[in-house]
């Protein structure tokens, strides 16, 4: 069975490199903190509570570095360095906070071992949540099922499991609904300029769950014959109003969900709420390289290229959470 | 200067070949109906009114075939292979109906050189129409311009030069716009499946008008940063109503434009509107195939490919055609 991401020995760890997904599965083995700032840097782990747990064993990386000597100052360095691989997931920020807590207040020679610890709890913690995820939001599909027949979910994106370390987010209640033997098919957006919903066309081929790719263009002709039941996505950062950052593309779907009356939610470990942050417009927006667009116009074509987009709590019917199902504009820490 | 339907002598069409561009201008001289019906579906030439045009020279390759003797029927036979190209684009039905309509009455023999007069016609009423289209669209640009300095046009698909006979219909006040000196920035999104995003980025930077390119996700977010001031889209058929078929993505940017009260406009000549349509749901959405999306999931990944979408008249503040600014919901025949 793969994993998105696991330890090898205490020295290293492996991550699956999603770059090469879905030709090629290639495990990779990473042993310092400039591996694992590159690999997320370069979006081979993906998905905001992957991203979260990744880092966590890079302050472990950091930490261990035979050739630099271990010194008071090398936590806030290695901190520093993994923040500032990816700007907008809180899961990232999290997860190094979460770090910096647990080891600050020790010895500067029992870090170390102490990172291997708290990154583990981390990486077990998220497949947990996640898998509590998929138990909140099962009943969702379940009743559509039941008046149905079948439910037809649309996704944005990839929350599934390998955004995750297991289980996904919002494929948690997919898997869940297969568990439970209920009739499901998935619609699964491209996600230009990436591509990661054919990740996620992956992980339902190996699940064989019913799914259908389209371009990123059909979602709102798609929900105007009828043809989705509910859409669930993902989240990078969701701000105290509810407000949610997610693959840009999201906000289209929402929009369009809430102008043919289906429900739209998010599906995110508790991990992504960011208290701090007070609406969606202090959440700052990755802009990457131009060069995702594969355009072949050169110098003369300028490119903007955002990599996520802002979802108003208002058109988001519910959060799910590991803790349950919460209504977006009433988040509470 | 490029064509993208010009006449060669009496006894063939030269086309630009749009699959082509950017990276070549091809172009292909056409002598038989199959040759523009295989153009047609193959989109060497695309864009309701270039489509149009074509296939009523279409029809005038067909009346001369010397393989084939004249006859009554034959007529009959030309423009229903020509009708069965494409589905969706009320132009190339009119355009059939309007040669229909010349030839039927004349004698056998006299009816494809009358087909050659009849398919110019049209070929320089589209130009013509475009050309008003510009300047009846000039003012909503202008009047932002003075207001804002420059103004921000988004578009999507491409609904410019390549896409008529010439002038273009949604290009066409922004080209407009140039020629009076106003300053104009337009946003092009890349149109996935098909990226046609790529033709309007080239014919921006033939014209030197500063541009920039998206994926097709990111136009939500860019109309809630405030970076829009209008949109402008071309259109395949208008029904009745006014509900407006056109490239698959249309209708997220309609739905998005209104969610933050940019004002939405399609660009079409008088052609496009079908009347004998009701509503956008008797439109007929082509379904293209699923090569299309150049996924590289096999078998196990079903794939869904329509070509357009409905916006409804509701999301459009005005319909420019060569007649004026026409209110969508109000259309008169």
């Amino acid at each position: 069975m793969l994993a998105t991401l696991s330890e090898d020995g205490l020295q290293a760890i492996q991550i699956l490199d999603q770059t090469l997904l879905p030709a090629q599965a290639v495990i990779r083995r990473l042993t310092t903190l400039e591996d694992v700032a590159h690999a997320i840097r370069h979006m081979q782990v993906r998905g905001a509570p992957l991203i979260g747990a990744t880092a966590a064993y890079g302050v472990a990386l950091g930490l261990q570095a035979a050739d630099i000597p271990a010194h008071d100052q090398r936590l806030a360095d290695v901190l520093a360095t993994l923040a500032a691989t990816r700007p907008t997931a809180v899961n990232l920020h999290w997860a190094l906070a979460r770090m910096q807590q647990a080891l600050m207040p020790l010895p500067v020679a029992q870090r170390a071992a102490a990172a291997w610890q708290a990154a583990r709890a981390i990486a077990q913690e998220d497949a947990a949540a996640n898998a509590a995820i998929g138990q909140h939001g099962l009943p969702l599909l379940a009743d559509l099922a039941a008046r149905r027949g079948r439910v037809q979910v649309m996704t944005h994106c990839n929350a599934g499991w390998l955004a995750t370390v297991a289980n996904g987010t919002a494929l948690a209640p997919v898997y869940a609904a297969q568990q439970a033997g209920l009739a499901v098919h998935v619609w699964v957006s491209e996600t230009r300029p990436r591509n990661q919903g054919w990740l996620t066309a992956w992980e339902l081929q190996q699940a064989g769950i019913p799914h259908t790719l389209i371009a990123d263009n059909a979602a709102g002709l798609l929900l105007m014959q009828g043809k989705v039941d509910l859409i669930i996505v993902g989240a990078d950062r969701i701000a105290a109003n509810g407000d949610t950052a997610n693959k840009v593309g999201t906000y289209l779907k929402a929009l369009a969900a809430a102008a043919h009356g289906i429900p739209f939610y998010v599906a995110a470990p508790r991990s992504t709420i960011d208290f701090a942050c007070p609406t969606g417009a202090d959440i700052p927006i990755e802009e990457r390289a131009a060069a995702e667009l594969d355009s072949p116009l050169g110098q003369d074509t300028a490119v903007a290229n955002p990599a996520f987009d802002i979802t108003p709590a208002t058109l988001i019917d519910g959060i799910i959470t590991d803790t349950g199902l919460h209504t977006a504009q009433h988040l509470r820490p």
